[in-house]
């Protein structure tokens, strides 16, 4: 294990997190909110320091990484991220229990959503701000940042992205990894801004723009009102549909298409099987709930919305979700585990997963019936080799087990077996809220200790994708040399 | 495709249904129920001339099976089966409707133990004797039975037996399929009988000291009373608390200590593991329930009667867990899905397999550190090969998909998500009684038909480890020659 490099990436990073929290700062100079200015300079100037003296004390010349050391730098770092970033709140006074505060960190750097503060509005400008824009660096990843605009690793560092983005395969556009990381941040700025703008057009505060966008980039849902996004305008609301849809599609298809391969982008098989999951499940939560609603207008932008606030990951809400039927209710829990696209910024176990776990499916079909057959399984007209495609089936395998025992461990707080389920569900794949007593209009506050910090644990699981959090839990990591 | 061996085979197969039929008319004339001696008369000869029939025009010289015609006999056969063992409910008038009658056959085949019949106790000496044997001939399967004792088909029968017995690998005990047939039918008839001696010892009347064996036997879990088997002595809880722990152990081992290979037999990994969550399962399930019972007797009786009926699948209950903690009905949950060990007569996952999974996911985390090391998985010290590794993790994918597939279908009813989830995984992986609307003190009947169906599918499909069924569900089975 090449420690200092692992330390140096961290002190980087945490470095990195002092200069974003100029943001918030002077939003709160702006808003005169006195208690924040000074929870946030205090915690940009321990940032500072912390992360100078990381960087300063790991001097190294070794620069090689490999997988393990990436594994274990992403888990470090989200971790420390984490730590730094809830203090804010808690010298604020505004959530001053450590693991609530760091609980809605947790939540917001993963693009979770699910909060423990019953009364947001309460927190203030800074704080909201704050909140909404740890969603928007959680969605593409500051390691992905780190090695984009600052780091001087090798070309190594592949291994630091393949264990921080989203999806079972990373596709390099091009071929230097700064590069790689460097074309989706532009991508992801340029949509932001995109609905900043969008939004400010419907006549939206520019406060209340800003923040929306930040929460819906990172597909993170935390609101900044107690009714999420429910009071805003149907213009807005269609718009924030539209683009959680957006976010939720493969960067890479953005790019094919701003270099002018609008054939190749939408030949993507990925992309094709988004859309129709999008459309099915409308449609049935269309048809349930049809009847409630006041028109067919209403109806139709509460299932959009729903369904691709659900889909994407995000969490927001313009309808109590948990009041449906049990076949709408069905179908959006399905969608939490679909998840969004591969190299989006969504969570979930995300569709060209999903679509690779279908066509494994289908081969061992073929190789029961015929156990001599070869049977290859291709996505994207590319072969994927037998032991990516193992992988996927072991990822499933091993995702299906942590829900199982995270929920497990979650009976202890005698909620109902759906609250359990759910909770684990929308945390694991970064939704937010999920049914039952953590549903749409509840929060994540009446858990115990000990369950939030399963939570968390699961909120970090599912973002980094299990292995990195793992992997550095693991003491043979550290013991080994 | 070989279509005529297939309903050759499918046609000795409704010849013995005919003459096990017997059995349970023998029973009526004894108690002079003139209803079902009737029913259970007309469809003995309905399966004895139908069963001949298809043996008749069904000759062929050509008697070799492949594995698709293995998996393709084995559904028919048990499709057929059950139709015809429905036919002395409809017939007696005791359960007129015909998706009830079937529901409760297939329920019976299958060893699940879901009833739709809110008062057994008015079915009858005979019809709950039939209920009772169904179990014991589902248990160990009817085409081993077949192959083991009748059948004249070569040695690729083995692909019958691989189609139609539990568990992911299997051992052929005997290098003769005959025989790797016929040891683990006398093992189990020799425990049945075992069985009933004992219960008759603790003072049973011997009519419920048989059918209760029966339904023991087969891990399939119907009473014979309203409260299942809660009514019976301590001592009578006692004896089939243990005895469906020891149907629930790998046949293997039996064969092992009967041929004196003691140290073999409890090397078996297997049956430690099988152990171990068993023993690890009472204790959580014992210090959850201890403060609401009247003594520890009573906490430890209630604890391992429940535990040895969910984990080895057969459903009996002395106590309505739906009432337990909902730390306590996870267990029992978790226990459900993992089911009893390979080559037994219980369901669910199977230990081994559980075991090959958890192994598989090791193996993957090395992967992901190392892409370039060779990772092999041993069971029992036998290398498994990467085929049969990555069959089980996909066999596991398949699995999941279709648990919330049929969760999802279920919701159309509206019952709550607790009890459609609870119904699917109690009916896939045969143990009967699930949580909520279905929980140990209800039953079946108010699903809707549609619903019954899909839950006969799910039965099915668990029974027959997924791939039978399916395969004989598609088009392209009987497409292609």
């Amino acid at each position: 294990m090449n420690n200092k490099m692992i330390w140096n990436i961290v002190g980087r990073v945490v470095r990195i997190e002092a200069i974003l929290l100029l943001l918030p700062l002077i939003t709160s100079i702006i808003y005169t909110e006195n208690f924040s200015v000074l929870a946030f300079l205090i915690t940009a100037v321990i940032a500072f320091i912390l992360g100078g003296l990381l960087v300063f004390f790991t001097k190294t010349s070794n620069h090689i990484i490999y997988a393990r050391e990436g594994f274990v730098i992403v888990a470090l770092a989200w971790i420390s991220m984490s730590i730094i970033g809830s203090l804010p709140f808690i010298i604020s006074g505004k959530i001053p229990s450590f693991i609530d505060a760091l609980f809605e960190t947790v939540s917001g750097f993963t693009t979770t959503g699910a909060s423990v503060v019953k009364d947001v509005t309460q927190l203030g400008y800074g704080l909201n701000l704050w909140r909404c824009f740890t969603h928007w660096i959680g969605g593409m990843g500051i390691l992905v940042f780190v090695v984009a605009f600052i780091s001087k690793t090798s070309d190594r560092s592949i291994h630091v992205l393949r264990a921080e983005m989203p999806g079972p395969i990373i596709d390099k556009i091009t071929p230097r990894s700064k590069d790689t990381a460097k074309i989706p941040y532009l991508i992801y700025s340029g949509l932001t801004i995109l609905l900043i703008v969008m939004l400010f057009l419907g006549k939206m505060p520019i406060y209340d723009s800003i923040v929306t966008a930040l929460a819906t980039a990172g597909t993170g849902g935390f609101g900044i009102y107690g009714d999420s996004v429910a009071s805003f305008s149907s213009y807005s609301q269609w718009v924030i549909a539209i683009f959680m849809l957006l976010f939720g599609v493969n960067f890479n298809v953005y790019f094919l298409i701003a270099i002018g391969k609008f054939k190749s982008a939408f030949k993507s098989a990925e992309l094709k099987v988004y859309i129709l999951i999008f459309v099915s499940a409308v449609i049935v939560v269309l048809l349930n709930i049809l009847k409630t609603c006041a028109n067919f207008e209403e109806a139709l932008r509460l299932s959009v919305f729903q369904v691709s606030s659900v889909m994407t990951t995000t969490g927001f809400s313009t309808a109590d979700y948990n009041l449906w039927s049990e076949m709408a209710k069905s179908t959006l829990l399905m969608l939490m585990i679909i998840g969004g696209s591969a190299g989006s910024s969504a969570g979930g176990l995300k569709v060209s997963r999903v679509m690779l776990l279908f066509k494994k499916i289908g081969a061992e079909f073929k190789r029961i019936i015929n156990p001599k057959r070869v049977n290859t399984i291709q996505l994207e007209g590319k072969r994927i080799d037998e032991a990516s495609v193992s992988g996927v089936t072991s990822y499933f395998a091993i995702y299906v087990v942590l829900i199982a025992i995270i929920a497990f461990l979650l009976s202890i707080d005698g909620f109902s077996f759906e609250t359990n389920l759910s909770a684990s569900i929308a945390c694991f794949n970064n939704i937010g809220p999920g049914f039952g007593a953590v549903g749409p209009i509840e929060t994540y506050a009446s858990f115990s200790p000990f369950s939030k910090i399963i939570l968390m644990i699961a909120m970090l699981l599912g973002r980094l994708e299990i292995y990195p959090l793992l992997i550095a839990l693991a003491p043979s990591t550290w013991l080994k040399k």
